[in-house]
């Protein structure tokens, strides 16, 4: 062939998995979509592509450098970054049609053009899901989306974890009867590295700041509040701080806490920590973050909170809303080089049919049987040896093999073998599928 | 505010669906994920954005002038406009780590920057399966695609359809026995306009093409065999055409409608159809088109066949292949505007928990066991009056209300109200999960 073969490769920061781990993944991608759905939250499947102008109504700075942005024709169009921008639209262009509080889930991928480093990803899913109030929505909502996550993250079974939880309007409070509103970023940022650097080396950065001693002995108290939620709470209101917005937040985190429970969170599972704050500029109430125990060097899995207005640069509408996302792609390269999951099967199928020199007809009507009793099915076609076939079987991880001979064939039966026990039993074509749900449920 | 608002709109020939449609859309989507899967097929998921280079080593033409194509940085990129050039991609690049004969299905969304018209879209899903094999791949795999067919679309239930399948070997065998194998695509495109133009429209046709009279003949004798499927085999052993590839390809369409049977397909569904040839450089073996009865104008609601090597552009490697493609949108689009099917829910919730002016604490742990149950639950937490509750209900087609007022929290239960039947009874937490489910499958 004279053509040259073009080398078939894929762009880096680009995950793209083997069948074993494809399933592992489709696996957890299918537990967060059930938990989500049977929240009552609603399915949504907005374009890849969208006008730039649309897209980017909000967007500035490091987002828009990122953009995967090109003209087609007379269109100047970009790859959706994330699924929140896509949701502002989607509720401006659709308000008059949607119930609210409107719920919904999408969990798809978005693109970023970063510059690629292990961990992250220019493609990548996304798993949100936002609850979205006309004019106003319940303070409850802001207790259901952290029973989402602990309902996620339990049916994950990725091990103990902990949800974070705090107010900003606790901290814009806080920080506004100290007079601190306008360093409240670069305190934050220092307050951060809190667990890392150590409490003296962040009073040390927040004196370089040029904060006063004795707001920065506030500002440790603050931080250093312990307990329980309730001696959390106390502690806060004890802090008798005259600000009208502080005491709003630490009335919602109370009753925030309070529903949790009533929500049936494990309180093992959660704590308020007042130093979370999440985006500065677009958070407004609630916020969260949730890290696994034993890995909190993944930092946070899952994360979200309260926001006063989604639809601000499309409508005069006001929408407030409360979201959480999952960033699946990154969290499950991350677990599986953790070695937290693992893929188990390299195939689907729950039995495989392996004929051996016998008439395809009750081959095919044995594997229909089996197919029909709702289990996955394959049948190994090829003219190859019995020890070949049980080969494949077991690379592929193949629960069961019923082989077909004549003798099988002559007594309407199969040979069926648990490739787990290496027992194998005949049985009739009528029972096979029975007998293989039986065997599993063992 | 001082910033003009941005018009929230999408780009024309992209679908977005409001809740009812796309849970409408999702269910179809599951099905059909649902069937693929219990064959075996495993799950792939290939990045949507891929090289040039790598995207395009086979395109030209039309497909070429239809690619979403830019660059970022240095790379010149592609939208896929397919998922069978991302599968030989990978295919090619992962085969020493895949098992073969290689079943996979992917679901996924492609980018065509055509010309937008009613029913043509540039975001659109393709649902496909494909098999591929090590150099060889068995006959039986060629019924086994027609049965995928035959489950999806009697589980869809979207009404009679009939499967059509024809055999490229015996097309390119009959018309090189009449030594016009230079001109087959014309001669089928005429053949193809039979149903709209008539039979002696054809003829006329096909003397346009300078063909002899008597191989006209010979061509509407071919096209004109009827019966049942064995006869027409039998019919097409009896023009005695000497001709290898002819004769082989009689064999293997005898074999996969026998086969097809054993697969379970209702011979009611399925016809020989000489006429149908599909794409002319890639397919070898095989064909298939599938049309709905009673909506023929629909043209193939899914169509595929067997190709003799998958990824030439990428390796020296044969790799054979058979598989089969659901444009998913553009059918969920058809189908709509021709009323076969129309959404039925506007919500996921099976139960919506109504507190009436009670503590929150009791009304959450109703909403948990309901939930726990396995039932899709909401909470309505505005307070609003009962009518306009349940008018929230009805508006959304949600099936199942629990009114919690002061009655039922000291008594510990819930007043259940079927939707359906107006029938309202009081039930303990304890047990309302399954008399929901129990008056669910009455």
């Amino acid at each position: 062939m004279a053509k040259d073969k073009v080398k078939p490769r894929i762009l880096t920061g680009f995950m793209e998995l083997l069948p074993e781990d494809q399933i592992l993944f489709n696996k957890i991608y299918d537990t967060i979509r059930e938990v989500y759905e049977s929240f009552g939250f609603l399915p949504l499947d907005t374009p890849v592509i969208e006008l730039s102008e649309v897209l980017l109504a909000k967007a500035g700075g490091e987002t828009e450098k990122q953009i995967y942005r090109f003209t087609k024709g007379d269109n100047d169009l970009a790859l959706r970054f994330d699924l929140t921008v896509p949701l502002a639209r989607y509720v401006a262009q659709h308000s008059g049609q949607l119930t609210f509080p409107f719920k919904r889930y999408q969990m798809s991928k978005v693109y970023r053009g970063e510059r690629p480093q292990k961990g992250r990803f220019r493609e990548f899913y996304q798993c949100d899901i936002d609850i979205i109030g006309n004019e106003e929505l319940d303070i409850a909502y802001d207790a259901e989306m952290p029973a989402v996550i602990y309902n996620v993250f339990r049916k994950l079974n990725f091990g103990k974890f902990t949800i974070r939880l705090n107010n900003r309007k606790v901290l814009n409070g806080f920080f506004e009867s100290l007079g601190l509103e306008n360093q409240i970023s670069d305190i934050l940022r220092n307050i951060d590295k809190l667990d890392k650097i150590g409490r003296d080396n962040v009073i040390e950065e927040l004196e370089k700041l040029g904060i006063e001693k004795d707001k920065i002995n506030s500002i440790i108290d603050f931080i250093s509040i312990s307990g329980t939620e309730s001696e959390k709470i106390s502690a806060l209101r004890a802090l008798n701080i005259d600000n009208e917005k502080f005491t709003e937040g630490v009335c919602e985190l109370e009753k925030v806490t309070e529903y949790m429970k009533d929500f049936g969170i494990d309180e093992d599972y959660f704590t308020i920590d007042l130093t979370i704050a999440r985006g500065l500029d677009y958070y407004t109430g609630t916020v969260y973050e949730t890290v696994l125990d034993d890995y909190r060097s993944l930092g946070s899995v899952c994360s979200g909170g309260r926001y006063d207005n989604l639809t601000e640069y499309y409508t005069n509408t006001k929408l407030p809303g409360i979201g959480i996302s999952i960033g699946l792609t990154r969290l499950f390269s991350q677990l599986k080089d953790a070695g937290i999951i693992k893929a188990e099967r390299s195939s689907l199928v729950d039995c495989l049919v392996v004929p051996m020199g016998v008439d395809m007809s009750y081959v095919l009507k044995t594997a229909k049987a089996v197919r029909d009793a709702g289990l996955v099915t394959d049948v190994y076609y090829a003219n190859k040896g019995m020890k070949q076939k049980m080969k494949y079987a077991n690379k592929l991880g193949i629960p069961f093999v019923a082989v077909i001979g004549e003798d099988e064939v002559n007594a309407n039966t199969a040979s069926l073998k648990n490739m787990a026990t290496g027992e194998q039993i005949t049985v009739s074509i009528d029972n096979i599928g029975n007998e293989i749900k039986k065997q599993m449920g063992e």
